[in-house]
């Protein structure tokens, strides 16, 4: 079953509106989620939505805040984020970095007490929208070891970079473990090895079994010790520029809130060259795609390629919904 | 055998002074070599300085020229080395971006026409040392094949980040390839498998084989698909802000030369709350050794934890050398 865009931003909007949302804030929000959604990450788009919704009356979130400045050096920034909801509160930071950005050429928004912000792409596409590269990442609860333990203490902190180019950006949104916890669910489900290690059993060995790994809880970071640093890396930059909660402290919370994140825009528009570098990423491009292939692959894909192609095609035939969970949010 | 610090510095003083390097660059020059010794480094320390001596013959290294400012833009400047040594510009680099954090809370330089920085560590301690929080990356040649592919198209570009902290900074300095074609010549010369898979050999294969990776040429990049998607927007990143060259650019010439890297600089020092920062960093760190071990494993150590220990023992007992080496460089 498939629903047209417009369809999907219309009931998401409304169940927010119902649910409390102020106008604008209902329309950020039903945005994301569909737009989620129409590029096939559906794992955040509407198959979140209910879920995001029942989430409303823990009270972690609060849909009446606003993020409040709490510093201000030039063109670094420290923003609370007052426990709103996480996708308005990173579309905001982005957006005032990227002001910072056309300001003094590179912006850095540090953010605390912040919540869930979804898919972290949505904000490398929104950077290299206003024709800024993008760097962001955000603070999660402990998922995965340090390289040489076996208990999680790192986050499994995404981090996302954006190139703005004519025709599609290339936008890269990585979490720190090799595979998510989604996937690996669904891996199981279809009785399923991981098709290379993805974490530790609870005895402490490496395994591709999913559902060894969804019992530890202990997933396996990219590039084993060098994947944990960069957890530990981001949440450390991501508490000392922000001020707000580090990882351990979120472990120690019943929920994931209040949670770190920095959101960093570098300005092209105004660099000489610039309108020459379209072409240019296009060759860089062009060499990626010209390589030959290992056997069972048909084509090498850059970051955010498979996106561009999924929003055209989700664009035109309306975005795959599972029915059961659309009719969900029907009834919501 | 062991030299003290500072007479492995003045043999390498010496012979850059007799090699036609000014006396501030000779020092900077020697202060390098010498720390990424005295830190372990061994492999960017000594091990390299004879051909790094030899490579000055080629002509690719202009040891007259200083870095030019390009462009500037508020918070972040353009700058083109002009060949120079990739040390001194690196080093360079990194304190215009500190000046410009300490000016505007967060500063970025973007070099073109650089040479090899040698150790990347040294510009995230650089940076930790002014009190900011240091992100770094440079280009290099092409290594490593996008994840479907098998031919080297990406860069084994490597990505350092820094956090300043009373009594040791936390410094990671990772490549994106699973293993150091250095480390794997190791490896292959004791007769080792690699502890996991680290590239294919010539035919496509996932191999822990040493040596048919460096037949190859073709070695893994951290987490599969996404080490090769972040070997790609650094390498996008880099050319569009520096306006130098790409790695495929890299990748036709006879050697690596005229490289483009980012240097970015978060100014802690007027944050609120600053002087507690070390304090709750502490607490992470101490959170993070708290970590019941895998078996195999007496301790879990942050990034620039090993530096920091090595660092003190080898300024006690002196700096250990391959005597071979150090004798080459005392007839140099």
């Amino acid at each position: 079953m498939r629903v047209i865009y417009e369809q999907m931003f219309q009931e998401f909007n409304r169940v927010l509106l119902k649910n409390g949302f102020s106008m604008e804030k209902a329309q950020v929000c039903a945005r994301i989620f569909t737009e989620n959604s129409r590029d096939g990450v559906y794992s955040h788009g509407l198959n979140s939505f209910p879920s995001f919704i029942l989430s409303l009356q823990k009270g972690t979130i609060d849909i009446s805040s606003q993020p409040v400045k709490v510093e201000a050096f030039g063109a670094m920034e420290r923003w609370d984020a007052k426990y709103g909801p996480g996708m308005i509160n990173a579309t905001f930071a982005m957006n005032r970095a990227v002001e910072l950005a056309k300001e003094n050429g590179i912006g850095c928004v540090a953010l605390k007490n912040s919540n869930h912000w979804m898919r972290g792409a949505t904000y490398g596409w929104q950077a290299a929208d206003s024709g800024c590269v993008g760097l962001c990442w955000t603070t999660a609860l402990p998922a995965i070891p340090p390289w040489g333990g076996k208990e999680a203490k790192l986050g499994n902190n995404p981090i996302v970079f954006s190139i703005p180019r004519e025709g599609g950006h290339v936008v890269l949104d990585i979490a720190i473990s090799q595979f998510s916890y989604g996937k690996m669910r669904t891996y199981q489900l279809n009785n399923e090895m991981l098709p290379m290690n993805g974490g530790y059993d609870t005895e402490g060995n490496l395994t591709n079994d999913p559902g060894k790994i969804l019992e530890s809880r202990l997933a396996l970071p990219i590039g084993y010790w060098k994947g944990a640093g960069l957890a530990l890396v981001i949440d450390l930059i991501s508490m000392v520029l922000s001020g707000g909660r580090c990882v351990s402290e979120l472990g120690k919370q019943e929920t994931e809130h209040g949670i770190s994140q920095v959101f960093t825009a570098f300005d092209l528009s105004r660099l000489p060259g610039h309108s020459e570098m379209s072409e240019r990423i296009n060759q860089v491009l062009d060499d990626f795609h010209d390589t030959e292939l290992l056997d069972g692959f048909d084509r090498v894909r850059y970051p955010g390629e498979g996106t561009s192609h999924m929003r055209k095609e989700n664009m035109e035939k309306g975005i795959p919904v599972v029915e059961s969970i659309w009719n969900q949010v029907l009834a919501l």
